[in-house]
């Protein structure tokens, strides 16, 4: 295993931090937000131009991987660095997330999981072991153990038989996992839904394992923005300082304020890619839709001051006719936009951490995003 | 006008040769081929990518871009150039071709062209002079004049009448342009369908207009390709040897060689990135469909040779994954490389001429592009 975490600059009101992990595949500064590559490709965009903006690491999903190309293809082309060219770092998750969106075409027992495939309806099985072998296969720098993200709401008692049955799996993706060998490290995550108690308990089990990283999974799944905050609030005081802390899936500008607030280092979502496709651009006014006719005419940048290829080349009225005419130019242009957005805001919420100006940084942003009555903010 | 072609070097052999086109935005080497960007972008591409393959000129479409985001907007912009942000140079056919096609919603008089949007019916009308306009709003370096494209098959009658009339378009389409002034240049565009008599009619009273450049139009619209030679090989004869001829919408890379030999010096043509966008990549061996099975496991690139984006980082594995699961990227790739090959071979064309040797070169790149059984090579 090839992993190190240090933390930088400990924020002296808030729990935020900086840090930086070390990886095989480099360094990676946090807090860190990952854009997510499904299919083996950040969507819309080249891995040259994901090194431009300056992302050090990114997601591939396990699931979708396995399915299409197939994980053994991957293996033989080298692993998924070498496939799609990407000599940064990665991470993959374990598909679980997305086994359970499948409702009904899929059957959890202890053993793992059964399901039918979203492609051709045929029938496969995800048991920790297995899932530990294709994500060996696929050879991400970090892996993701297999669990159930139960759904939103659950009962308490489903929610505990889930967090319980997903520790086991963590216990035993760790023993395959070592079994497997090599450079790759092995993130648990920490269940247990809305409940502070299971919560709290899951924690603890899993730090016993020492994993040396905690992902805090089954949020953003329809949760209040309030439940969301007091399990991280949780998480910050359960999980070791000294390791880094993954909330999965999250989310908006505001959301990542929020969390990094609460001592979390890593991020991933499909926000400003799928926000791209859908003609919506983040800016420091909050997220504008490129495509509303009132930008026919405005050729201004979609924001001002950004340095992204589409912000120094290209108007909103060129790329709003892109998008209108569903030319892969407007969404190529939007999404590089987004993920510069999210890089630049990540990169200077880490510099207003290290200044010991977090707060204030904080405050301003939002401030800011939320004040025109002309966008959205969310 | 800003206008200016000279010859450079003239094949002792057959009627290829090399020139220069020197135009508002800089200098066109010629034979060259002219990507297409319909809707004011070469599709799937940048402008930065198409500066980085070497293109110096692309084409767009004036009925496109007329009805969206319209012509008068673009003039606001500052013209297509800025709109765009493309600096190099451009060029804008009439219309005439797209409304053409349009089938049961136009009707063709004296005056000009009635006919319905392909967008939502809209009625319109396109006569020479407010062609003029809109090219002028549009802004091009070169612009084409309003012709009717005669269908085929067609009677000798109806191919004279129209010829006719485009011709008198021609005439209407001079004086406006002139009456317009500025640093465009107009070129005329030779009709008659498949008879070498009414096409050199049309292009002796065409050249008494003195145009800067003439089109060969009508042609690639089903006829045979021994009809489209030799309509070429006439209007070689025919046309003033000191000014640019331009085969429109042609073609495949043996279109562009045969009819180079007969003295064309411009091309355009969608098929690169359009047979990119069905997954079809051309190589030194034929035209290749990346999606195939066979191409599965093989991690090779597109074409070993090839110093395009595509062919120096990703596989031909990697490429049929992203066709396969429509990610944007598998077409980024396959048009980068396909406008790669176009300009890599139209260099090579000129290289050839300027050495003296394009017979030998033609036949060696026709023996290679046809021998291989596994591909197409038309």
């Amino acid at each position: 295993m090839s992993f190190k975490f240090s933390v930088h600059t400990q924020d002296s009101i808030t729990s935020a931090r900086t840090g930086e992990l070390t990886l095989p595949h480099g360094t990676v500064k946090t807090p860190v937000f990952m854009p997510v590559g499904t299919l083996g490709t950040v969507k819309a965009t080249s891995p040259e131009e994901l090194e431009n903006i300056g992302f050090d690491i990114i997601l591939g999903n396990t699931y979708h991987l396995y399915l299409r190309p197939g994980d053994e293809l991957i293996k033989k082309a080298g692993g998924l660095h070498s496939f799609i060219n990407w000599d940064r770092n990665m991470l993959t998750d374990s598909g679980g997330f997305q086994v359970m969106s499948l409702q009904q075409f899929r059957k959890i027992t202890e053993e793992g999981i059964g399901f039918q495939s979203h492609i051709d309806g045929s029938s496969h099985f995800f048991s920790p072991e297995r899932v530990m072998e294709i994500e060996h296969n696929l050879g991400a720098d970090i892996i993701m153990v297999l669990d159930e993200c139960a759904p939103h709401p659950c009962t308490k008692e489903y929610a505990k038989e889930s967090a319980d049955m997903s520790l086991r799996w963590a216990e035993r993706c760790n023993i395959k996992h070592e079994q497997l060998g090599g450079e790759q490290s092995i993130f648990g995550i920490v269940q247990g839904s809305i409940f502070d108690d299971l919560r709290e308990e899951n924690a603890k089990e899993l730090i016993s394992i020492d994993f040396p990283g905690y992902a805090i999974g089954g949020l953003a799944v329809g949760e209040n923005k309030e439940d969301m905050l007091r399990i991280v609030n949780l998480m910050d005081r359960v999980l070791p300082k000294e390791k880094p802390r993954y909330l999965m899936g999250v989310g908006t500008p505001l959301d990542l304020l929020e969390n990094i607030e609460r001592g979390v280092d890593m991020f991933d979502c499909v926000m400003p890619t799928r926000h791209a496709r859908n003609g919506q651009a983040f800016t420091r006014d909050g997220r504008l839709t490129v495509r509303n006719g009132k930008y026919k005419e405005d050729f201004r940048p979609i924001q001002d001051d950004c340095n992204c290829y589409a912000c120094r080349n290209f108007s909103r009225a060129y790329i709003r006719h892109l998008i209108n005419v569903k030319e892969i130019l407007g969404v190529r242009l939007t999404t590089l936009h987004n993920l510069t957005f999210y890089n630049t805001l990540i990169k200077e919420i880490r510099e207003a951490i290290n200044s010991g100006v977090f707060s204030q940084y904080k405050s301003n942003f939002i401030e800011r995003y939320t004040r025109s009555d002309d966008v959205q903010y969310i």
